[in-house]
């Protein structure tokens, strides 16, 4: 049995050496801090895994942008899946808009007023969404027509005029799923087009074809969550197809298993389902992900060339 | 300033009485409680008011599956909105399967060979899926052009053999949206059905135009929320089209709002965003889904004639 | 294997045919909560179980002292263990003060000038502190002299002039022990006194003799706790010396395994230790005190004579 | 109104780099830790503020040993009051034992059979209570006379033989108080000399005559917990008395208001007390210790010379 080693800190420290000291200490966050670091470099170094991220909760307005942007351009991640949320986010900033720094205790009737929508203690100006309506309604034509979500939100990163997620992903051909799309900004800008008798094409079911082909053609499969959600469900069921089930998994979460839902559930259990590899190395990080990301994300920098 | 009565048990109670004497006490679980079952009692009551109910988490596998039938059933909501896996399970049973009650500790390598697939401590027997392929593929060339989601799911009810959420809304013509369906187990059957070469036409934005619609012509609006997710935020997201946002509002989730996530939100955030109404009758409740339910429900159903 | 069995609403239902339905469904907080009655009515019938009662968080300003003095009266429990802050708030309510109904997003600022301490949304008028002086003041020098916290309780029990939990302990002659009196309302009062130069010559350690006398004398143990911190983890070390463990045991909570803690510790955990008996009944529920203590009681009322 | 900054990270940075990048997202998680550091910082270099640390949950076994004496050592605080626990954990360090690596799905029996006892996913060899009880009877007669905790402790610390907590304390001449120690490990120790009759003086209400003239005597005060308890709520009683109450605060937890307890409470609550001054600085971060703690003190080291 190993010893819980205590952590040392002397001087100026890296992130990755603060993550190896928390390694080595072994247990509780910092252990398991310490060990998603390794199986996330892990999961990325081998070269015949193909890396799922799932990415949930309010990462845009948390300051996670960029973060997310590096994964997808460092070729971390071979398919990114996302809520409506946080495209919608990333739309807004790709089209110049702003989150603030807010306050959670805030008169939201104030806010309102003043046309700030709370996240929190993030704060998104409400005319995005006239930006948004701008931009959908303006290349509803190129995107009426996409048969998978997928293939409307390489459309929509194409057309992005500055750098986001979706820009990312188009330009460096990794697809990103968002199976609940209506759920957001986006998918009411899309209604609006629809509320003028417009018609949009994009079918429910057809991004299925394409995860799953992605999971069956995997030798290995990791999956990264931040965050639960939607987008780690549809992961885990793509999992179900993947040869061997998934052969790495980290999630970072807030979620606690008690309740039973999909999105506080430990990767373990995912064990019985097919999903995870009896085999596999995997931990459950339970701390806020605008925490966990940027370590997590600093400390492999380090490790892996980019 | 109200004082904080102490509960009194005396002998036998009915659930009301208790739920009366939590009202009374006025604070904490128990006060919100109390709170929670006077606001849907007065939004069921109020006939102006339409009723958004929202389910997320394993309400089926948790044994809820008769409550919220009985919800339907006694038109104490006018739209629903869940989750793929709700319906799923949901479909599942009325193919004549069940849930069992397991052991949030299993060995989970040694369910995924006896076929279980574990719930944390519920258990689903993974043949179910050969059930829903069955009735799928059966039943493929009826479902194959529902253009939405929800007409998807009605003709889903219609075929039902037995008595289901899905064919409770169906008979009652309340309409049940499922933005996410294709993350589910009917999603993966259709998938299925697609791998093969077959087409389903479901639009992935076209129910935005009835929920959307409901919300807009209600002369007041009530939202309930048991679990957060996509059902959470897409009822929400309507409420921004409600004449005069929600006028009611009843949360009950394990969530909590600080990781900033839609599901843990507090529903007084809604209020910068327009979703709720700042002179709204809200509550928020932290607590297990399967415990808030059925008391709430029992308390109604001493409180209003079916 | 049993099968979750949907929980049925029937008209007006006592509560504890709420929670045998809910003791059938088996799974989740709702199957959690059944068994926690079960259980509890076992150790309480079991003439040869000693019951230790640990009693943490705000249960007095949330509305559960009549439960807890209904406890103590109907002898359910054989030793109780609670906090300083518990004991404070039952003193003031035994002196005449009340708690209130507040809000959990007031101007703190502004209680702070009303006098009003909060308590997440309940209030303590802060006047509360010159009744508890007066109290302590008149009859120091009874007090000053007890040599083990639970005399020193129990004497409070027995000047205090209305009905409370120390008093009902003192009556029923049911020990009391609170390790961390000084960390409360109590103790400051106290140092008032020693701050004028007397003297008090109550022990920290002599408690010690006592409670672990009565689980050392046990045939049988039984835990039950509603919240963690000391008064959990104190029953824990003495269950070390009782015989065989703890052969029963419930804990309601809202804290968590995760971040290792006492308080949030799986009762499972307690094998390890001698703490619980490895053939033990017990349950871990994860629920709001203020809403489970009701339930449990009422339930145990419809089935005990008291 | 402050944009959120998106973070970014260029190749190697070091712990207060990326604490600085967190500091300018400014919200949730990040944000939140970014101000704990920038306040923590504030307090310790305010020459006219006595800081007070709280420390509860499993720290030791959690690694976080060396960090904790480095606090003291630094001379970060001039008062610690922590649990019985912690000091049972510390003392058994010092004693030559070590806790080690384990797994929080254990086997509980099997550990009992092999002696060890589980703190979550970590172990504490079962043997720790032999030395422990050989090193308390060997110097029972130096502690048995000590009438305050806090005397009794650093009593611990002088004898201990290697370094540890208490020691750094008796070392450093920082008190260190412990209201709730009969609840321990080494509080049993001390009822086991009890047991045969001898006696010992230590005074349960003593050692508030010392914490509050520390915190009566501070021009300003600041508080800085690890998790909840006696110790953040002992902490909080001596604030009262604090001529300004506390002028800066960080506390970090795992635990949440709502169920209103004192450990998860909000650290505004505490201005309707007047434990908290109106115009504190101060934060609540919801992160586990093990990551915060180390995160906090690397970034510290690197602005505060030590």
């Amino acid at each position: 049995m190993k010893k819980v080693s205590h952590i040392k800190i002397k001087g100026k420290m890296s992130v990755n050496e603060l993550v190896r000291q928390m390694d080595s200490a072994g247990v509780l966050g910092a252990g398991r801090l310490g060990k998603a670091v390794n199986i996330c470099e892990a999961m990325i170094k081998d070269n015949d895994c193909k890396v799922f991220l799932g990415l949930a909760g309010p990462l845009v307005p948390g300051g996670m942008r960029e973060i997310i942007i590096g994964f997808i351009e460092n070729k971390w991640a071979d398919a990114v899946v996302t809520t409506g949320a946080t495209l919608t986010h990333d739309l807004g900033e790709a089209l110049g808009y702003r989150h603030y720094q807010g306050n959670a205790n805030a008169d939201d009737a104030e806010l309102l007023k003043k046309g700030f929508d709370r996240v929190y203690e993030s704060y998104m100006p409400n005319k995005i969404y006239e930006g948004m309506e701008d931009f959908i309604e303006k290349n509803f034509e190129r995107l009426k027509g996409k048969s998978s979500i997928k293939d409307f939100l390489w459309e929509i990163g194409r057309l992005t005029p500055r750098k986001s997620i979706c820009k990312a992903c188009f330009e460096n051909k990794i697809p990103i799923f968002c199976p609940a799309i209506s759920d957001s900004g986006i998918g009411l800008m899309m209604w609006g087009q629809l509320a003028k008798g417009k018609s949009a094409e994009t079918r429910a079911f057809e991004d299925l074809k394409e995860i799953i082909e992605i999971a069956w053609g995997a030798k290995k499969a990791g999956v990264l969550y931040f965050g639960g959600g939607v987008p780690k469900n549809y992961i885990q069921q793509a999992m179900q197809f993947a040869p061997k089930s998934a052969d790495y998994g980290v999630q970072v979460t807030m979620d606690r298993p008690e309740p039973g839902g999909s999105s506080g559930a430990e990767l373990k259990e995912g064990i019985s389902w097919g999903k995870l590899n009896p085999k596999a190395r995997f931990v459950d990080l339970i701390c806020d992900a605008t925490i966990a990301m940027p370590i997590i994300y600093a400390a492999l920098r380090e490790r892996i060339k980019a």
